[in-house]
């Protein structure tokens, strides 16, 4: 048996994880690099994972009383430097346009001319943008809460890039929202933190932790920030979403003040919160096999895919016309809230290839049919989350009677593999001779460790390491006090410690 | 009865029709202006009513073949080049991204740094982008046709800019396809141009002519535009939607060649067609009245809002549950294949005021419910295609099954009285006379009339009445043939005048 029909992603996991990683990407046509610097072109297949979860995560959006608007893309650079923690984060990655038009230099070529007044940054995030606009909406305690959300595209100019994990562009959505008191802000800010892991959950089957970033690793210019951490089967850590807790610090530099209930001027309290394309690449790694992509049926674009089986021409007219009709029947059906979706995929090519492009776009359910499929009512199916070789017959009566229950059975068994992987490398250590052991010669992943609350700590476990706090999980006293791994100081609690992406 | 109560919006229509336009974006609360030159924030009624745009016409898209896919929001200055009218149209209004951050210049304040070696431009459109990823993907016929469209941000660096109508930048949709011939293109080009007139009266309630541009009029780069032209209330044209028929022009540039069943090399064909934020402004200058805004029930962002009439406090939980559950009853039906949406306003603020606000925003149904409609279990109604006073009560179990064909009615009346004023303002023009005094004296329109084909009558006449052709009808010819309006030279049929936005 060739290389080949053992695998379809070469190189493995094993391997090599990275270029495996750029390899699924590309051989399930979700996205691929662009000739301009960082930016990616996100193709069909991808583009239509990135609705789904754009419609999974509005709803929740909406279910939880925030609207959607639009701001612009361009943002004066004094706007930027309103906050001076904030612009000091963003800008060594800043996109900035000078000028306004193009014409003809001495040599005949094109060049920038119309110099603006004031040079304008490509949002890499919006709250000073929006936080200007907000600050003339706001004029008293009944205009608020604002509750409002933008789905854009931002540009951070990353200088090393990797498909949907860290592009110059990439799309997302952030929320930006104002309240009266401390309170309530906290409180939103910990609610849109829960969606995410909601979201990450019960649509993208993957587990993440929460908590809050230390000090260091805080969005600038926010006074908390809270995340959702994953772990990625090379057992690094992704950052998968971020929900701030922004305090009075961009409402004072956008001056967004309100008379409260008592007739007093006050200062608001703002949060912000986004994920992104990147969320994406959180996905594939950690579904992934070494067969490539593997979607989680409630995100999937597709659900399932007909592949029609046609030795001669004679079977070709009746064979095409039941699986049209398989496609007609199981769109009848819906899965998860919305109907199956189904591809019949009658392309003129070979079909062991054509089988293979399906398993590398990880489809959920793959369905041949042929010749004597057709004579006995029957389908022969195979699941996307089993071997490649695992198949079975089936009617085609309960195959689209179970429909529903076969893709809820296959969400629940990748979340399920996911939960178990990251129990198997979460690990409490409490000594640095196993907390460096775990790290540099095991394959690493959660390690659950005491750690003194210093800066300087921290640092020195990355520099040595490259490993970082992922998080400090909300009820991190509750693993109990002890020493930390490296300085032997006292510790309230274990916070979680990754390498990452 | 004071000014106020009469009209929600002023000026009036007739007084100052740009100005009326900019107050009723203001009072419906569609959008406003930012602090960056020419770019608008687009609030919440106003997106969610691009949202239902963008509903509406991805499902046309979707059902004639086509797929989502996002490129690259910068263009190299080089790719923008390749095709030299196409650059030579866009070169004036260009952003250009010239530095990729900021440092602190002599003085302490930041500045652009990290010169490009090439300078970005942000997309003014995507052709040549586009086409240069599709040079990649294209080897063979069997790679086409390739149809795809994207929903992005634009950015056009316009003089004068006017909410929705004309913005530095906006959001829309451009369709990019390559196909195998040149009646393939042909055909693709013109059903698209179809589609933007099927949801332009069916879902917009606007009605559009359709026909192919003048060479001047053209796209940058295109062998032939169509475009669907509105009539708007001042009597002026809204290019509202363009289908461009490229040839091969952008192709050569781009370098899209596949081998053919012939096994021969040859050059693709292909097309774009985008529509804008700018369907917003159509809508606003089609439906809307002295009294601000009016919704096509079919794109509204909510059908009906239910205003409790609070009078006293011992009413009031009562009259809230009357009205909640009449929310409930509404959002059980459905009209036009979306669920009635229903906004309970139940802010306390003054009664009169809150209808007015809703009335400017062009809801198509207000449902007041106070203590005496409650006790007959009924309600009062207000439909927003009928005058401000006019009211009627009703049962509310009849207003509640009857919801889907009012509001059917409704769109139906939007439909009918924009086709009307259209045909009042559309006439046929014989002599430079008339033409002249139709657009100087009178109130202007459609001008149906004889031109003799030439670029330099078509100046003529923008030059003295700043009135250019909308369209060349594809039936024009079947008008009959005649004489030129301004040479006298002969004429095969009758083209589109009239004035522009």
């Amino acid at each position: 048996m060739s290389k080949q029909a053992k695998t379809a992603i070469s190189p493995t996991r094993e391997e090599n994880y990275p270029e495996w990683y750029q390899q699924v990407v590309r051989a399930a046509e979700l996205a691929e690099n662009s000739d301009v610097r960082g930016c990616m072109v996100i193709k069909p297949w991808g583009y239509a994972l990135w609705e789904n979860i754009r419609t999974g995560l509005d709803g929740y959006f909406k279910a939880t009383g925030h609207v959607n608007a639009y701001f612009p893309l361009f943002i004066p650079l004094s706007y930027l430097e309103k906050e001076a923690e904030h612009v000091e984060g963003f800008a060594k990655e800043c996109a900035v346009v000078t000028h306004h038009r193009l014409e003809a230099g001495p040599d005949g070529k094109l060049v920038p001319a119309g110099e603006l007044e004031e040079p304008l940054v490509v949002r890499p995030t919006s709250e000073t943008i929006i936080g200007a606009t907000y600050a003339k909406w706001v004029q008293s305690y009944r205009d608020l809460p604002i509750l409002i959300n933008q789905w854009a595209n931002v540009v951070r100019w990353e200088m090393r890039t990797r498909l949907f994990l860290r592009t110059t562009e990439f799309l997302w959505q952030e929320g930006h929202t104002v309240h009266e008191t401390k309170e309530e802000a906290w409180e939103e800010t910990v609610k849109m933190l829960n969606v995410y892991k909601q979201f990450a959950e019960e649509y993208m089957a993957m587990p993440v932790l929460i908590g809050e970033k230390t000090a260091g690793e805080r969005f600038p210019g926010a006074v908390n920030t809270l995340c959702i951490e994953a772990l990625m089967q090379d057992c690094k850590a992704l950052q998968a979403g971020t929900s701030h807790f922004l305090g009075q610090n961009f409402a004072k530099a956008s001056g967004i003040k309100f008379q409260s209930r008592e007739g007093r001027e006050e200062t608001a309290w703002t949060t912000s919160w986004g994920v992104s394309t990147r969320l994406i690449g959180g996905m594939i790694m950690t579904h992934g096999d070494d067969d490539g992509m593997i979607m989680p049926p409630r995100l999937a674009p597709s659900h399932v895919v007909v592949l029609p089986i046609i030795r001669n021409d004679t079977d070709k007219e009746k064979i095409m016309q039941y699986c049209n009709e398989t496609a007609v029947l199981l769109r009848a059906q819906s899965y998860a809230g919305r109907p199956v979706e189904v591809v019949v995929d009658d392309r003129d090519i070979n079909a062991g290839e054509k089988g293979w492009q399906w398993v590398k776009k990880g489809i959920p359910l793959r369905v041949e049919i042929g010749p004597r499929d057709m004579e006995n009512g029957g389908v022969y199916v195979a699941r996307r989350d089993k071997g490649a070789k695992e198949k079975y017959g089936q009617s085609r009566a309960e195959f689209v009677s179970t429909i529903a229950e076969v893709l809820g059975d296959m969400q629940k068994n990748l979340f399920d593999r996911a939960c178990a992987f990251r129990a198997e490398n979460t690990r409490m250590i409490d000594s640095w001779d196993e907390f460096v052991t775990f790290f540099k010669e095991g394959r690493g992943g959660f390690a659950l460790a005491h750690w003194d609350g210093t800066e300087e700590t921290e640092q020195k476990i990355n520099d040595e390491l490259s490993v970082t706090i992922r998080c400090i999980p909300f009820d991190y006293e509750q693993s109990g006090s002890g020493k930390c791994v490296v300085s032997g100081r006292p510790s309230k609690g274990r916070v979680v410690f990754a390498k990452s992406y």
